[in-house]
């Protein structure tokens, strides 16, 4: 099997903990702990992965390699030399994380439009298989029309993620194979521009928001209330970081992105509203990149008992979505070798806070996780076929 | 639909919970929470359920009604009327409930073989459809063998759970239609002496220990982890309560034979071993019915990362249980019409700790209720054909 | 002893729950649980208190009694009859609660200047020895200077809070021994503007923010590590409720006004900075009165080992605020009657978040607690002395 | 300052834990973070404290070093090479330990005798000024009268820390100033044969049962309510640890031991009986030396409304015993060189589970503090003076 070469959008530490998690993996040094189809033969291995390219716009980073990035910056032990050969490359900032860090962007002091084509060129060169974007979180609304998206990038009046993945589009279009992987609330694959668009040109795109967490979790404990038809009366999901994600969402409008892909869960799992709470509560340094969930629930049972729920988590959520990457390369590339292009929600399903494409519901992941396998299997059985196909 | 009479073993809190909410259920004065299939339409309906008898060994209970039991001895309010009608009748207690409370059953002061003839008399009288068994746990070897349970019946060496299922058995042999259904640990749908003499006789047997509280939740947390490929390094599940079920296990060898039932379970659904400590702990008379459970989880995560999961729960077992018996009574009678005998895992991998036939295993409780509801649509299919078929 | 007349500010919750209880204690229906020093005979008794006024600005409860307020508003059963001598007056709002319920208030369609005199003649009435300050939370900085105060209440730059304290100033400097207990975080007890006048006339402030949730348990916990010279390297203090309280502090500028009261309380008891995150988190409307605390802590033990502790708690805070209230007016009646004004350190440390006076410490409540006792029991000693005194 | 000698009964992972951060925090390698005097000036210092012997039965330790147990046994990193000195010896295991581990003890294979005066000289010649008891927890009753324990030992009756103790008082019967620091269960200083003996001798005796984990939290927490008059209604603490400690307690007879002294504190401090239950709950292999702790507390507020508590502990409790023999070891000193013998109570209250003399009361351990503070400045006060004489 050739290599999927994969350009990551965002040298933060969930793509740092994913590249050197994955270089590690390929030398055996570590068990496949935290990549959910790691004993799976899907037609696409782990050592098959190759990150040729990254991008980012924080000045502390760019220049600097992933492997200088992983120890220096994040502390990490045990980081594979062979990251010293990916260069972080500077990214598009638009205007978006000013104030969070030092800004080096192809777009600071240039015309936009010059550092537009240097972007494109700079991906183009990189001949990715899969883009995986991992940006810092931000607020958009979907364009629905390619129409509209096309006009709002003319004007200069869309986020980076939302920028990204249409030079992706654009790629696509020429005629490139490539699959673009949000992970970040940013509505991509809930947004019927692009997913109709990379539908029309063969490629792919997965999303939203990479569900690792505290939320998975709880669309199982849900999913086991419903089952036995006990009424949920309330919810809350607190939960509390020390990362800069954490930091960054003290901004209100940050914060208002994460809550649209999480709220909605509750009621698409339990097939009613409830009263619920579930959004990202506050930021302690001390917490480092570990998370503290807490979560209370309360249902009422048979013949009008009340009982209660609580659950705490002590968790390291960039690890679990550095995990999720390893397999969401493979099944990008095994869906865009199979012909299928646009989005497809068996996959996003498992993976992802806000499946696309627009208006999935959430479901438990357990359940999720029967779909994902039975996709798998499917694509498995006609790989010799390889037809041409939209899922969308 | 004609009634499903039912004739309950043990006139404990669970099956006057049960009866209470039955009856409240079918006047309309509550909502059917915490019975699974309450919304499913499966041939058998919430009001066809008819509870004809109860048996119990407890002199303060025998020969009061269950309307009595349910206002005086467990002070619960709302209690239909209707409940008058069910007078408890004493039950064989052979020894085994000795000092948990003063006892008035048939084999007291009487020939046993006398008080045989007389329960198995009384039973056939009721005749009813289904046996609920919920009597105070105690713990038995399975028998494997027709034979060598009719052996012990013989020389007395036997449990009363395993003595009232051989009396259905009997039953079951004189041609009459019966589901038992054993909700304590007792090996009963986890005996081939059970199962293979039931499905050689045309009756069903459902089982072993109802599954409501911390075990199926623990259960789907753990595929849950499993599915993600995290790597669970040790659980711990501490419980705690204020019944007499709780009481009870403060005697060793009641709480081995909880025991056994809980802990298959980590093994059955990681597929690999790992240190776990799953027991009923002690008994706090403050909790009362409530219990107290306590789950720790760690596990490794993607680059070796650990993780933790502690969950807290305050429930009310015996409400949850009682909301199972609904459906439990309806699936029986639904097999036994749809001609389904022995024992069926369909059914018992959603409701048991243990489910049977021997050497089942234990699956996440979402995974098991996709299969009852496919084992139910299966049955609502061919309910016209009716064709006699064991499932064992 | 004669009578303690108490008029109450606020009709929300908690001083609803404070009226019944206290009736109902009276007369010996319930146990004094809650109210902590109910077995110290302080020289003032629960029996002696007497609810004489009460004061709100919500057009809801304006005009109607206790007695149905706490029925109907509040859903409570068992309301002693004698709260409907209570009838509920308008007060003072000022702009401050608007959009949160339909407003019926004094200086609603009136001259502010008219308003204030009519209220200070209610109160004037109403002769009461204790005010009891439980209205809504709002933001507001300290005068520091009498002079400030009163230029601010010529100009309206004050908040009602600090109206009512300052028309209480009014009484006292005509004389009246009158003692202003302040529930909510509104620096009264923490502004000298207030205590040196209170000093200066003779009457009492006890305050600011009564502490009966999480925030006192913490503070013991703290001082529990900090006794053991544990390092404490960070605390998390999520909590989520679903009365009015949480809803109004939505509103940004009110959950600032908490969480001053509640952050300082780390470092003032540990000694040094630690990070640290203290504020109410959010609204639930299920959670009802209840409220869910979740509190992480982590620690440095002996030779470098890490440790956590984690806290959940399912709480009742108006009762607990209410229980204490039955003590407040106690004390703040014997410290009146033995001559000490201004304000009191040794009650404020024990039932206030943010114990006045100014740049006071938080210290643990037990040792609080120590100090409160020995307090009582100085007075005690002195009671027929009777000295003038001011402890400030 | 002279060094104060101390001698170490059990090289298990507490003294390992002890001696490994002494050596470290005495070369200025760690913060003396878990040791509550560390920045009190008591007037013997940690720099003084010198381990000279160190007795332990567990054939894989006899005539090791403390150096090699804590990196080859315990896996310790950054052990100082001092430790090397430091050998352990054989000690007396009267059958206690049997089944636990392979023993090497003096007492194996020779007469009683024997080795009891082998014993007795290895003592009397490392000179100690401190003996910590540290051996396994073993259940034994108190003597009460020294004439009784006299029989005991002739007729060998008495467990290794009663005979260990023994052992120091006929040291102390010859002249030499010993204190005997008990940290397991054992009634020592909860036996008067001791106490007194000791007293008359001229010696002292500190214990029972070091108090670090979650009792001293339960005790701060229990008085937290009480000085709030809550009514606590039941109370679980349920605990669960992966080392030898909670292996060798599923030994019913070593759990009841542990029991024992855990459980009379709820009374203690709240002054009335309520349900609790407290004890060594299980053993879970992956915790290691680990322990994971679970409290449940329900209790009335006012006005009858419940209210709930859950605490959850993941904590290091050798470590935190070894940071208070740091104390231990400098207050016994402190103590002897003051001339005060027999036992502290104000010292065991802080330290100890079962503090003695016999009948002491639990007392919240912030209280316990206040105490201990006091009593340290009192000594202070008086170091000149030296008065010999007895506390008890």
């Amino acid at each position: 099997m050739p290599e999927v070469k994969t350009l990551i959008l965002g040298a933060g530490y969930v793509t740092t903990f994913f590249t050197v998690g994955l270089e590690r993996l390929k030398r055996g040094k570590i068990e496949p702990y935290g990549v959910p189809l790691a004993s799976f033969d899907i037609g696409v291995d782990i050592d098959d992965i190759k990150v040729v390219a990254c991008v980012d716009v924080d000045a502390r980073k760019v220049g600097k390699t992933m492997y200088d990035i992983a120890r220096e910056f994040y502390k990490l032990r045990n980081v594979p030399r062979t990251l010293k050969d990916v260069v972080v490359y500077p990214g598009i900032e638009m205007g978006f994380v000013k104030g969070l860090f030092p800004v080096n962007s192809l777009d600071y002091g240039r015309s936009f439009q010059r550092s537009v084509e240097e972007m494109y060129e700079f991906i183009g060169k990189a001949e990715p298989d899969v883009i995986v974007d991992a940006t810092t979180t931000q607020y958009a609304e979907p364009f629905n029309e390619y129409r509209l998206l096309e006009k709002a990038v003319m004007e200069r009046r869309l986020t980076p993620t939302q920028f990204y993945a249409y030079l992706a589009l654009k790629l696509m279009e020429e005629g490139k194979q490539i699959s673009y992987v949000n992970l970040i609330p940013t509505p991509i694959a809930n947004d019927y521009a692009y997913i109709s668009a990379a539908g029309k040109f063969g490629g792919l795109v997965l999303g939203d928001d990479g569900a690792t967490g505290a939320t998975p979790l709880t669309a199982d404990i849900l999913e086991h209330l419903r089952e036995r038809n006990r009424r949920v009366l309330g919810l809350a999901q607190l939960n509390i970081g020390g990362n800069s994600d954490f930091k960054s969402l003290l901004d209100e409008k940050r914060n208002r992105a994460k809550e649209y892909t999480k709220s909605s869960i509750v009621e698409d799992i339990l097939g009613y509203y409830t009263p619920s709470y579930i959004k990202p509560t506050g930021f302690l340094s001390s917490l480092g990149d570990k998370k503290f969930v807490s979560m209370h629930i309360e249902y009422t049972s048979f013949n009008g008992v009340k009982d209660e729920i609580i659950v705490n988590m002590r968790i390291n959520d960039s690890p679990a979505l550095a995990g999720y990457i390893v397999d969401l390369v493979r099944l990008a590339k095994l869906a865009l070798n199979a012909g299928i292009c646009g989005t497809i929600y068996d996959i996003n399903a498992f993976y992802m806070k806000k499946p696309g494409p627009p208006n999935s519901k959430n479901i438990a992941r357990i359940l999720a996780f029967e779909r994902l396998i039975s996709f798998v299997k499917t694509i498995a059985d006609r790989r010799q076929l390889n037809v041409q196909q939209s899922m969308f």
